[in-house]
């Protein structure tokens, strides 16, 4: 008998139809003889309604206040779904996250999961209660109701996951797994049977949106197996385990594209040592290029940050004699993420040949142990990612090394 | 300086504007030199559409999810009128039942409070911070979320009053106050300006819904006045306080109409001493009459009730060897209420004297110290309540006693 978390996300839980839906995967999986804490986010679009009224309310409305206004979407869901499961004769339990407790810090709308208590969980495991628990949402020390961030659910599935010790953490959403790239800019994406820790970290931050960061850097830490699958279908998803040799043997696992970023140069910094780092500490994916005893510095900010970067940039800029500052939208960044490049020299040289071979310029370089990325015009996005995804031969099981 | 609750009702925070409208009371209050703590009730329909929702996942939901969901209400609706306050320059934070905290047993859906801490609102109130405090909920000593009952946000607000000592309660509605009768029934309906704590019990309980009733139990319980009012204009609404002499010299202060009751009748039960009451301990407002040895029992409840009330009433009336059991649905109690007719023994005859002259025929009778209440044909109804406002002088402040 297994002990299995199964995560919801908001459009599995959508309307009460897709509720009952929910309720009967969940009486399976508890036939099949498995204990199930189930962790739900809010119905798809009541988040943004909420979000909404409180903009109404303020601009930049009160944190505190906003989180305990946002909340209330997961505290309705897992009633609902509690009452739905009693509706089927299984006894049902909703927790909210003050309740259990997931304690958190005070960092209101970004917080970070400090502690999961288990003693309520167990009580009710134990007399054959599912317990459903609220995603996305703690509660600090002094007994404010706090919430994690966007995606945030997935990391209350994840903490609830490695406080019990459970087997897996199941996360459930409206797409298949994770795909070696976005399927619908390559049309040979192929599901992963399996990630890395790592690897799907490298994927989410470069902006793979199928799990928060902080959900795999838990897991990673916890050692908690996550599998990510639809709630549409009973197919096998894709499981963000631990690295292991096979995984290891793959030069490439994925390829990301983001549209997101810009990109931001100082040119024309004085060039003495360690402004570089004054101005950058901060800021990864920097990168710095000197002539004439005057440097040019180059990094890329989210789009959505672009202004209030540029006002600090300018400022920095000033102070240090930089000529200028220049901003640049009209870029997109591609990458390719693999565990096994990390003892592989080649896979940057047959990276760059291959978008050479298609007259792509690279305007950026960025690398980390397992990923690479180039910032490339915007309008050579789609191309650069699809010709990465068949150089690194991802649509049929990607490339090994030759060992 | 004084220390004031307001309770604001679902249509006094319908909407963002009139949440901002609100806001701006508050403010004003504050800044005539009151301390100010709020009670809100959830944004106008929406806690019918979480009722709805609960009910979609089951005809009969566990009331400990159903308050966890449809609490989320008056989560909202506090954080959207702190959010709306700091936009306005003035520190306000939310409070819910489970974090001031509210005490009640574990009666969910209809619980009662047990106490009402101050800790933390007496902190906020000394900081300058305005506490908005969810009404209707409350938590049990389980740390469940409970909730009071439809209306429940006034017992709120008069608990948090008493609890912190403060010089009033004052509930915002959509109407102007309480009145003589209901003024759609009779066009010379008058605004009370004040009403005791028992008339305005005997009021609600006979169907005018201004107030819970359990808020006044509470109010005259720790003797805190209310003053209900409309949150839509500035004019002075009704006090419900302490009876005083002035009042006990009118001899009826409002005359109510109840349609959604029924009458049932055992009739034909063998008359032997004991056994009215052995029915009826439960029921108030029964009578019995007699003849040839067999009694007839009479007594009302609520039209939505009949169908459970005739199948245990038919359990009975067999077991009793009685005739038969008779429901009727087509009547209506008109009531007249007033602390006055204690100790004036002609307001009944009064009251029968105008029903006769107007040929409507009185079904049953039933009294208490101050109220009087006779079931006629639904028919009648209105023209009871119409012709008693009249006989009892209530277009001009009511007829007085003889001294």
């Amino acid at each position: 008998m297994a002990l299995i978390v199964q995560k919801y996300g908001g459009t599995s839980v959508g309307d009460i139809d897709r509720i009952r839906n929910v309720a009967n995967r969940v009486a399976k999986t508890r036939k099949e003889g498995n204990d199930v804490v189930v962790v739900v986010s809010a119905m798809s679009g009541e988040t943004d309604r909420l979000i909404r009224l409180a903009q109404q309310a303020h601009e930049t409305p009160d944190l505190r206040e906003y989180d305990s206004l946002i909340s209330t979407g997961e505290q309705a869901s897992a009633a609902l779904l509690a009452i739905t499961l009693q509706s089927m004769g299984i006894p049902a339990r909703s927790f909210l996250g003050s309740q259990i407790r997931i304690l958190t810090d005070s960092a209101f709308s970004l917080a970070r999961i400090q502690d999961v208590e288990t003693k309520h969980l167990r009580r009710a495991i134990k007399a054959g209660v599912i317990p459903v628990v609220t995603g996305f949402q703690g509660v600090d020390r002094a007994g404010n109701i706090t919430t994690l961030g966007r995606g945030g659910s997935d990391t209350t599935g994840v903490a609830v996951a490695a406080a019990l010790k459970a087997h897996v953490c199941e996360i459930y959403t409206d797409v298949d797994g994770v795909y070696t790239t976005d399927p619908n800019l390559c049309p040979e994406a192929r599901k992963l049977s399996r990630i890395s820790y790592d690897e799907m970290m490298e994927m989410a931050s470069l902006g793979a949106k199928v799990l928060q960061i902080r959900s795999v850097e838990f897991a990673k830490k916890y050692n908690v197996p996550i599998h990510v699958r639809s709630s549409f279908n009973d197919r096998s998803g894709t499981w963000v385990v631990k690295e292991d040799e096979k995984m290891e043997k793959v030069l490439v696992s994925g390829v990301t594209l983001n549209k997101n970023e810009a990109r931001v140069t100082i040119s024309g910094v004085p060039d003495k040592p360690g402004i570089a780092s004054k101005i950058f500490t901060p800021i990864s994916d920097a990168q710095n290029s000197s002539a004439d005893g005057l440097a040019d510095m180059t990094f890329t900010v989210p789009k959505a940050d672009i202004k209030r970067a540029l006002r600090l940039v300018k400022k920095t800029a000033d102070s240090l004699q930089a000529r200028e500052v220049l901003a640049d939208e009209n870029i997109a960044k591609v990458s390719i993420v693999g565990a096994g490049m990390v003892s592989h020299s080649g896979v940057a040289s047959k990276m760059f040949t291959a978008l050479a071979g298609e007259n792509i310029n690279i305007l950026m370089i960025s690398t980390s142990e397992i990923k690479i990325s180039c910032v490339v015009e915007a309008k050579y996005g789609e191309l650069a990612a699809r010709v990465l995804h068949k150089v690194f031969g991802l649509e049929k099981g990607g490339l090994k090394k030759e060992s």
